[in-house]
Protein backbone atom coordinates (compact mmCIF):
# COMPACT_ATOMS: atom_id res chain seq x y z
CA UNK A 1 0.00 0.00 0.00
CA UNK A 2 0.93 3.45 -0.29
CA UNK A 3 2.28 4.09 3.20
CA UNK A 4 4.26 0.87 3.29
CA UNK A 5 5.89 2.18 -0.15
CA UNK A 6 6.62 5.66 1.33
CA UNK A 7 8.25 3.95 4.08
CA UNK A 8 10.05 1.72 2.24
CA UNK A 9 11.37 5.14 0.13
CA UNK A 10 11.92 6.17 3.61
CA UNK A 11 14.57 3.40 4.61
CA UNK A 12 16.61 4.36 1.46
CA UNK A 13 17.27 7.99 3.24
CA UNK A 14 14.70 9.28 0.78
CA UNK A 15 13.75 13.02 1.96
CA UNK A 16 10.20 13.26 0.05
CA UNK A 17 9.43 16.23 2.22
CA UNK A 18 12.61 18.09 1.65
CA UNK A 19 11.81 21.70 0.87
CA UNK A 20 8.51 21.56 2.73
CA UNK A 21 7.67 23.94 5.13
CA UNK A 22 5.45 22.72 8.21
CA UNK A 23 4.01 23.70 11.55
CA UNK A 24 2.94 21.26 13.88
CA UNK A 25 1.20 22.52 17.18
CA UNK A 26 1.84 19.72 19.91
CA UNK A 27 1.07 19.68 24.28
CA UNK A 28 -1.93 21.30 26.37
CA UNK A 29 -2.46 25.09 26.80
CA UNK A 30 -2.71 26.32 30.11
CA UNK A 31 -5.27 29.26 30.62
CA UNK A 32 -4.17 31.27 33.90
CA UNK A 33 -7.22 31.75 36.65
CA UNK A 34 -4.95 34.33 38.42
CA UNK A 35 -0.99 34.29 39.06
CA UNK A 36 -1.10 30.73 40.06
CA UNK A 37 -3.93 28.95 39.05
CA UNK A 38 -4.72 27.97 35.62
CA UNK A 39 -6.61 25.66 33.71
CA UNK A 40 -4.95 22.32 31.67
CA UNK A 41 -5.32 19.36 29.68
CA UNK A 42 -3.76 15.94 29.79
CA UNK A 43 -1.91 16.21 27.18
CA UNK A 44 1.60 15.21 27.70
CA UNK A 45 2.48 16.44 23.80
CA UNK A 46 4.20 12.84 22.95
CA UNK A 47 1.87 12.58 20.05
CA UNK A 48 2.75 16.58 18.47
CA UNK A 49 6.05 15.86 18.81
CA UNK A 50 6.45 12.17 17.36
CA UNK A 51 4.83 13.87 14.69
CA UNK A 52 7.10 16.75 14.12
CA UNK A 53 10.38 14.75 14.48
CA UNK A 54 8.78 12.02 11.92
CA UNK A 55 7.73 15.01 9.53
CA UNK A 56 11.61 16.38 9.89
CA UNK A 57 12.73 12.89 9.40
CA UNK A 58 11.36 12.73 5.92
CA UNK A 59 13.13 15.99 5.22
CA UNK A 60 10.73 18.97 6.32
CA UNK A 61 11.59 22.66 8.11
CA UNK A 62 9.53 21.81 11.04
CA UNK A 63 8.19 24.63 12.86
CA UNK A 64 7.04 22.62 16.45
CA UNK A 65 4.51 25.47 18.43
CA UNK A 66 4.49 23.13 21.80
CA UNK A 67 2.51 24.34 24.71
CA UNK A 68 3.86 23.59 28.35
CA UNK A 69 5.05 19.78 28.38
CA UNK A 70 7.50 17.90 30.42
CA UNK A 71 9.31 15.80 27.46
CA UNK A 72 12.04 17.55 25.92
CA UNK A 73 12.30 19.76 22.34
CA UNK A 74 12.92 17.20 19.50
CA UNK A 75 16.42 17.88 17.91
CA UNK A 76 17.02 20.12 15.31
CA UNK A 77 13.36 21.87 15.27
CA UNK A 78 12.77 25.34 15.24
CA UNK A 79 10.60 24.82 17.99
CA UNK A 80 8.32 27.85 20.08
CA UNK A 81 7.01 27.34 23.57
CA UNK A 82 3.63 28.69 24.24
CA UNK A 83 1.88 28.90 27.09
CA UNK A 84 -1.81 29.97 26.40
CA UNK A 85 -4.24 29.57 23.08
CA UNK A 86 -4.26 33.22 22.41
CA UNK A 87 0.14 32.84 22.11
CA UNK A 88 -0.49 29.79 20.05
CA UNK A 89 -2.42 31.22 17.47
CA UNK A 90 0.27 34.23 17.32
CA UNK A 91 3.20 31.64 16.68
CA UNK A 92 0.87 29.76 14.33
CA UNK A 93 0.00 32.69 11.94
CA UNK A 94 3.62 34.13 12.15
CA UNK A 95 4.64 31.28 10.53
CA UNK A 96 3.03 30.87 7.85
CA UNK A 97 2.67 30.32 4.97
CA UNK A 98 3.42 26.42 5.23
CA UNK A 99 2.85 23.59 3.12
CA UNK A 100 1.24 21.89 5.48
CA UNK A 101 -0.12 22.55 9.07
CA UNK A 102 -0.40 19.66 11.57
CA UNK A 103 -2.74 20.98 14.80
CA UNK A 104 -2.24 18.45 16.82
CA UNK A 105 -2.48 20.25 20.17
CA UNK A 106 -5.33 19.97 22.35
CA UNK A 107 -5.70 23.81 22.46
CA UNK A 108 -8.22 24.47 25.30
CA UNK A 109 -11.72 25.98 24.13
CA UNK A 110 -12.28 28.07 26.80
CA UNK A 111 -10.27 30.37 28.64
CA UNK A 112 -11.39 32.64 31.54
CA UNK A 113 -13.30 35.52 31.23
CA UNK A 114 -10.84 38.02 33.44
CA UNK A 115 -7.89 36.27 35.12
CA UNK A 116 -7.12 37.90 37.86
CA UNK A 117 -3.84 39.65 38.47
CA UNK A 118 -3.75 38.55 42.32
CA UNK A 119 -4.21 35.43 43.50
CA UNK A 120 -7.77 35.05 44.46
CA UNK A 121 -7.79 34.40 48.36
CA UNK A 122 -10.27 32.03 49.94
CA UNK A 123 -12.09 34.40 52.91
CA UNK A 124 -13.65 32.52 55.33
CA UNK A 125 -17.59 32.68 55.48
CA UNK A 126 -17.44 34.69 52.31
CA UNK A 127 -19.25 33.09 48.84
CA UNK A 128 -17.47 31.08 46.60
CA UNK A 129 -16.09 32.04 43.32
CA UNK A 130 -17.59 31.25 39.89
CA UNK A 131 -15.37 31.05 37.09
CA UNK A 132 -16.73 32.70 33.83
CA UNK A 133 -15.06 31.56 30.72
CA UNK A 134 -14.74 32.88 27.30
CA UNK A 135 -14.29 31.30 23.78
CA UNK A 136 -10.34 30.57 23.00
CA UNK A 137 -9.14 31.03 19.25
CA UNK A 138 -9.82 28.05 16.98
CA UNK A 139 -6.29 27.68 15.63
CA UNK A 140 -7.52 25.03 13.36
CA UNK A 141 -10.39 26.76 11.70
CA UNK A 142 -8.37 29.76 11.68
CA UNK A 143 -5.89 27.56 9.64
CA UNK A 144 -8.31 25.96 7.53
CA UNK A 145 -10.09 28.78 6.22
CA UNK A 146 -6.73 31.71 6.27
CA UNK A 147 -6.11 33.51 2.83
CA UNK A 148 -2.31 31.69 3.32
CA UNK A 149 -4.19 27.87 3.65
CA UNK A 150 -1.64 25.40 3.43
CA UNK A 151 -2.00 23.14 1.10
CA UNK A 152 -2.77 20.31 3.29
CA UNK A 153 -4.24 21.06 7.01
CA UNK A 154 -4.58 18.43 9.29
CA UNK A 155 -6.98 18.45 12.70
CA UNK A 156 -6.96 16.24 15.66
CA UNK A 157 -9.97 15.46 17.42
CA UNK A 158 -9.80 13.78 21.18
CA UNK A 159 -13.03 12.70 21.93
CA UNK A 160 -15.30 10.78 24.85
CA UNK A 161 -18.28 9.81 22.93
CA UNK A 162 -19.49 9.61 19.13
CA UNK A 163 -15.69 9.82 18.24
CA UNK A 164 -16.18 9.48 14.47
CA UNK A 165 -19.71 11.89 14.04
CA UNK A 166 -18.05 14.49 15.99
CA UNK A 167 -14.54 14.33 13.64
CA UNK A 168 -17.12 14.22 10.57
CA UNK A 169 -18.59 17.27 11.74
CA UNK A 170 -14.80 19.68 12.41
CA UNK A 171 -13.56 18.67 8.93
CA UNK A 172 -16.05 20.52 7.26
CA UNK A 173 -16.37 22.62 9.98
CA UNK A 174 -12.84 23.58 10.04
CA UNK A 175 -12.14 23.80 6.46
CA UNK A 176 -9.20 20.42 7.65
CA UNK A 177 -8.01 18.25 4.33
CA UNK A 178 -7.83 15.11 7.53
CA UNK A 179 -9.09 14.76 10.93
CA UNK A 180 -7.03 12.58 13.26
CA UNK A 181 -9.73 11.36 15.77
CA UNK A 182 -8.96 9.33 19.17
CA UNK A 183 -11.12 8.02 21.98
CA UNK A 184 -9.31 9.76 24.80
CA UNK A 185 -11.64 8.29 27.63
CA UNK A 186 -9.92 7.94 31.03
CA UNK A 187 -10.05 3.74 30.51
CA UNK A 188 -8.35 4.07 26.98
CA UNK A 189 -5.30 5.77 28.78
CA UNK A 190 -4.39 7.28 25.72
CA UNK A 191 -3.84 10.97 26.80
CA UNK A 192 -0.67 10.95 28.61
CA UNK A 193 0.22 7.65 27.64
CA UNK A 194 2.71 6.05 24.56
CA UNK A 195 -0.24 4.23 22.58
CA UNK A 196 -2.52 5.92 20.27
CA UNK A 197 -5.32 4.03 18.55
CA UNK A 198 -6.58 6.81 15.74
CA UNK A 199 -9.08 7.25 12.84
CA UNK A 200 -8.23 8.88 9.43
CA UNK A 201 -11.08 11.11 8.38
CA UNK A 202 -11.35 12.54 5.50
CA UNK A 203 -13.51 12.90 2.31
CA UNK A 204 -12.47 9.96 0.82
CA UNK A 205 -13.75 8.61 4.13
CA UNK A 206 -12.56 6.30 7.29
CA UNK A 207 -9.35 4.62 7.86
CA UNK A 208 -8.91 2.83 11.23
CA UNK A 209 -5.52 2.38 12.39
CA UNK A 210 -4.67 -0.52 14.53
CA UNK A 211 -3.13 0.50 18.28
CA UNK A 212 0.54 1.83 17.76
CA UNK A 213 2.93 3.22 19.61
CA UNK A 214 2.81 7.03 19.01
CA UNK A 215 5.75 6.92 17.80
CA UNK A 216 4.20 4.69 15.03
CA UNK A 217 1.51 6.53 13.97
CA UNK A 218 3.36 9.26 13.89
CA UNK A 219 5.73 7.76 11.00
CA UNK A 220 2.46 6.53 9.31
CA UNK A 221 0.89 9.93 8.96
CA UNK A 222 3.99 11.26 8.19
CA UNK A 223 4.37 9.22 5.28
CA UNK A 224 0.63 9.54 4.15
CA UNK A 225 1.47 13.28 4.28
CA UNK A 226 4.09 13.06 1.40
CA UNK A 227 2.09 10.44 -0.58
CA UNK A 228 -1.21 13.26 -0.28
CA UNK A 229 1.85 15.94 -1.02
CA UNK A 230 3.38 14.20 -3.64
CA UNK A 231 -0.48 13.48 -5.05
CA UNK A 232 -1.91 16.25 -5.30
CA UNK B 1 22.59 30.64 66.62
CA UNK B 2 20.17 27.43 66.79
CA UNK B 3 19.99 26.24 63.15
CA UNK B 4 23.61 26.53 63.08
CA UNK B 5 24.51 24.28 65.75
CA UNK B 6 21.89 21.79 64.75
CA UNK B 7 23.96 22.08 61.08
CA UNK B 8 27.05 21.54 63.03
CA UNK B 9 25.44 18.78 64.48
CA UNK B 10 24.11 17.23 60.98
CA UNK B 11 27.82 17.39 59.84
CA UNK B 12 28.75 15.01 62.43
CA UNK B 13 26.15 12.65 61.03
CA UNK B 14 23.98 12.95 63.69
CA UNK B 15 20.21 11.96 63.26
CA UNK B 16 18.08 13.92 65.83
CA UNK B 17 14.85 13.22 64.11
CA UNK B 18 15.54 9.44 64.11
CA UNK B 19 12.03 7.82 65.18
CA UNK B 20 10.04 10.23 64.63
CA UNK B 21 7.30 9.91 62.15
CA UNK B 22 7.14 12.60 59.80
CA UNK B 23 4.48 13.28 57.03
CA UNK B 24 5.04 16.22 54.17
CA UNK B 25 3.22 17.39 51.29
CA UNK B 26 4.12 18.35 48.40
CA UNK B 27 3.49 19.50 44.57
CA UNK B 28 0.02 20.81 43.64
CA UNK B 29 -3.45 19.44 43.37
CA UNK B 30 -5.24 18.75 40.29
CA UNK B 31 -9.16 18.91 40.24
CA UNK B 32 -10.91 17.50 36.95
CA UNK B 33 -13.34 19.86 34.99
CA UNK B 34 -14.11 16.62 32.86
CA UNK B 35 -12.23 13.89 31.61
CA UNK B 36 -9.17 15.41 29.61
CA UNK B 37 -9.49 19.20 31.96
CA UNK B 38 -8.88 20.00 35.03
CA UNK B 39 -7.84 23.32 37.33
CA UNK B 40 -3.80 23.31 38.40
CA UNK B 41 -1.53 25.41 39.67
CA UNK B 42 2.08 26.26 39.50
CA UNK B 43 3.47 24.29 42.16
CA UNK B 44 6.62 22.32 40.98
CA UNK B 45 7.04 20.47 44.44
CA UNK B 46 10.60 20.89 44.43
CA UNK B 47 10.73 22.80 48.08
CA UNK B 48 8.43 19.71 49.27
CA UNK B 49 10.59 17.53 48.10
CA UNK B 50 13.64 18.93 49.28
CA UNK B 51 11.61 19.38 52.87
CA UNK B 52 11.05 15.76 52.71
CA UNK B 53 14.45 14.82 51.55
CA UNK B 54 16.28 16.76 54.02
CA UNK B 55 14.08 15.82 57.11
CA UNK B 56 14.99 11.64 55.73
CA UNK B 57 18.54 13.63 56.21
CA UNK B 58 17.99 14.06 60.14
CA UNK B 59 16.67 10.39 60.50
CA UNK B 60 13.14 11.29 60.17
CA UNK B 61 10.49 7.93 59.13
CA UNK B 62 9.30 10.31 55.68
CA UNK B 63 6.05 9.67 53.99
CA UNK B 64 5.75 12.48 51.17
CA UNK B 65 2.40 12.92 49.82
CA UNK B 66 3.00 14.36 46.37
CA UNK B 67 0.22 15.98 44.26
CA UNK B 68 1.31 15.80 39.92
CA UNK B 69 4.61 16.57 39.57
CA UNK B 70 7.51 16.56 37.01
CA UNK B 71 10.53 15.84 39.38
CA UNK B 72 11.36 12.40 40.38
CA UNK B 73 10.55 11.06 44.26
CA UNK B 74 13.14 11.55 46.53
CA UNK B 75 15.22 8.49 47.33
CA UNK B 76 14.44 6.34 50.15
CA UNK B 77 11.00 8.18 51.75
CA UNK B 78 7.52 5.97 51.61
CA UNK B 79 6.14 8.50 48.54
CA UNK B 80 2.31 8.63 47.88
CA UNK B 81 1.15 10.07 44.39
CA UNK B 82 -2.56 11.59 44.57
CA UNK B 83 -4.08 13.97 42.21
CA UNK B 84 -6.89 16.14 43.76
CA UNK B 85 -7.12 17.75 47.37
CA UNK B 86 -9.59 15.06 48.61
CA UNK B 87 -7.28 12.13 47.99
CA UNK B 88 -4.73 14.18 49.49
CA UNK B 89 -6.52 14.24 52.45
CA UNK B 90 -7.51 11.01 52.72
CA UNK B 91 -3.15 9.96 52.27
CA UNK B 92 -2.31 12.34 54.91
CA UNK B 93 -5.07 11.35 57.78
CA UNK B 94 -4.03 7.70 56.71
CA UNK B 95 -0.43 8.52 57.83
CA UNK B 96 -1.30 9.44 61.33
CA UNK B 97 -0.45 9.27 64.27
CA UNK B 98 2.79 11.33 63.31
CA UNK B 99 5.11 13.19 65.30
CA UNK B 100 5.62 16.65 62.72
CA UNK B 101 3.38 17.30 59.85
CA UNK B 102 4.18 20.08 57.26
CA UNK B 103 2.23 20.85 54.94
CA UNK B 104 3.93 22.56 51.65
CA UNK B 105 1.40 21.42 48.89
CA UNK B 106 -0.56 23.93 47.25
CA UNK B 107 -3.75 22.00 47.97
CA UNK B 108 -6.49 23.99 45.46
CA UNK B 109 -8.41 25.76 47.24
CA UNK B 110 -11.47 25.29 45.46
CA UNK B 111 -12.95 21.94 43.01
CA UNK B 112 -15.44 21.77 40.16
CA UNK B 113 -18.76 21.49 41.92
CA UNK B 114 -19.85 18.71 39.55
CA UNK B 115 -17.39 17.19 37.11
CA UNK B 116 -18.01 15.82 33.79
CA UNK B 117 -18.10 12.27 33.02
CA UNK B 118 -18.26 13.15 29.29
CA UNK B 119 -15.50 15.66 28.04
CA UNK B 120 -17.71 19.28 27.72
CA UNK B 121 -18.30 20.17 23.69
CA UNK B 122 -18.37 23.11 22.38
CA UNK B 123 -21.18 24.19 19.87
CA UNK B 124 -21.19 26.74 17.80
CA UNK B 125 -23.72 29.35 18.97
CA UNK B 126 -24.47 27.72 22.07
CA UNK B 127 -23.80 29.64 25.53
CA UNK B 128 -20.57 29.42 27.12
CA UNK B 129 -20.27 27.08 29.89
CA UNK B 130 -19.73 28.47 33.64
CA UNK B 131 -17.23 26.29 36.10
CA UNK B 132 -19.36 26.07 39.71
CA UNK B 133 -16.65 25.79 42.32
CA UNK B 134 -17.30 24.22 46.09
CA UNK B 135 -14.38 24.01 48.46
CA UNK B 136 -11.87 21.78 48.72
CA UNK B 137 -11.48 20.09 52.45
CA UNK B 138 -8.52 22.20 54.45
CA UNK B 139 -6.08 19.83 54.83
CA UNK B 140 -3.69 22.07 57.45
CA UNK B 141 -6.82 22.85 59.07
CA UNK B 142 -8.22 19.67 59.70
CA UNK B 143 -4.18 18.13 60.84
CA UNK B 144 -3.75 21.22 62.96
CA UNK B 145 -7.06 21.03 64.53
CA UNK B 146 -6.89 17.02 65.03
CA UNK B 147 -7.01 14.67 68.02
CA UNK B 148 -4.39 12.88 66.54
CA UNK B 149 -2.49 16.24 66.39
CA UNK B 150 1.26 15.96 65.23
CA UNK B 151 3.40 17.92 67.88
CA UNK B 152 4.62 20.34 65.04
CA UNK B 153 2.35 21.31 62.36
CA UNK B 154 3.93 23.64 59.53
CA UNK B 155 2.32 25.48 56.96
CA UNK B 156 3.18 27.02 53.81
CA UNK B 157 1.29 30.56 52.87
CA UNK B 158 1.73 30.97 49.21
CA UNK B 159 0.42 35.31 48.91
CA UNK B 160 1.03 37.23 45.55
CA UNK B 161 0.49 40.76 48.62
CA UNK B 162 0.35 41.18 51.73
CA UNK B 163 2.35 38.42 52.94
CA UNK B 164 3.05 38.84 56.38
CA UNK B 165 -0.87 39.81 57.67
CA UNK B 166 -2.05 36.93 55.66
CA UNK B 167 0.21 34.60 56.96
CA UNK B 168 -0.43 35.47 60.55
CA UNK B 169 -4.00 35.07 60.27
CA UNK B 170 -3.62 31.68 58.79
CA UNK B 171 -0.82 30.41 61.75
CA UNK B 172 -4.04 30.69 64.11
CA UNK B 173 -6.77 29.94 61.89
CA UNK B 174 -5.29 26.78 60.90
CA UNK B 175 -3.84 25.45 64.36
CA UNK B 176 0.04 25.67 63.29
CA UNK B 177 2.98 26.27 64.88
CA UNK B 178 4.66 27.91 62.62
CA UNK B 179 3.82 29.23 58.96
CA UNK B 180 6.54 29.93 56.25
CA UNK B 181 5.38 32.54 54.01
CA UNK B 182 6.35 33.52 50.75
CA UNK B 183 5.97 36.02 47.94
CA UNK B 184 4.70 34.05 45.14
CA UNK B 185 3.98 36.77 42.29
CA UNK B 186 5.13 36.41 38.96
CA UNK B 187 7.83 38.95 38.69
CA UNK B 188 9.65 36.73 42.19
CA UNK B 189 10.19 33.93 39.62
CA UNK B 190 9.50 31.30 42.97
CA UNK B 191 6.80 28.96 42.08
CA UNK B 192 8.52 26.65 39.73
CA UNK B 193 11.54 28.03 40.22
CA UNK B 194 14.71 27.01 41.79
CA UNK B 195 14.80 29.09 44.81
CA UNK B 196 12.88 30.82 47.65
CA UNK B 197 12.84 33.95 49.39
CA UNK B 198 10.80 32.87 52.89
CA UNK B 199 9.61 34.42 56.33
CA UNK B 200 9.09 32.12 59.49
CA UNK B 201 6.43 32.95 60.97
CA UNK B 202 5.53 31.40 64.43
CA UNK B 203 3.73 32.86 67.98
CA UNK B 204 7.50 34.37 68.47
CA UNK B 205 7.75 36.39 65.66
CA UNK B 206 8.65 37.10 62.09
CA UNK B 207 12.01 35.53 60.91
CA UNK B 208 13.16 36.74 57.10
CA UNK B 209 15.44 34.21 55.21
CA UNK B 210 17.61 35.55 52.94
CA UNK B 211 17.20 34.31 49.01
CA UNK B 212 18.31 30.62 49.20
CA UNK B 213 18.14 27.87 46.97
CA UNK B 214 15.46 25.66 47.91
CA UNK B 215 17.51 22.87 48.80
CA UNK B 216 18.82 25.22 51.50
CA UNK B 217 15.80 26.95 52.75
CA UNK B 218 14.44 22.78 53.19
CA UNK B 219 17.69 22.34 55.31
CA UNK B 220 17.53 24.97 57.41
CA UNK B 221 13.87 24.32 58.30
CA UNK B 222 14.61 20.86 58.84
CA UNK B 223 17.24 21.82 61.72
CA UNK B 224 14.88 24.42 62.82
CA UNK B 225 12.37 21.55 63.42
CA UNK B 226 14.73 19.30 65.05
CA UNK B 227 15.54 21.73 67.02
CA UNK B 228 11.78 23.10 68.30
CA UNK B 229 11.37 19.42 68.96
CA UNK B 230 13.95 18.98 70.89
CA UNK B 231 13.26 21.88 72.96
CA UNK B 232 9.25 20.89 73.79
Amino acid sequence: DIVAAVERRLDDGAKPLAGRKVIVTSGPTHEPIDPVRYIANRSSGRQGHAIAAALAALGADVTLVSGPVAIPDPIGLNVIHVERADEMRDAVLAALPADIAVMVAAVADWKVASASDQKIKKHPGESIPTLALTENPDILKTVGHHTQRPKLVIGFAAETQDVESNARAKLERKGADFIVANDVSPSTGIMGGLRNRVKIISHDGVEQWPDLDKDEVATRLAALIAEKLMQG
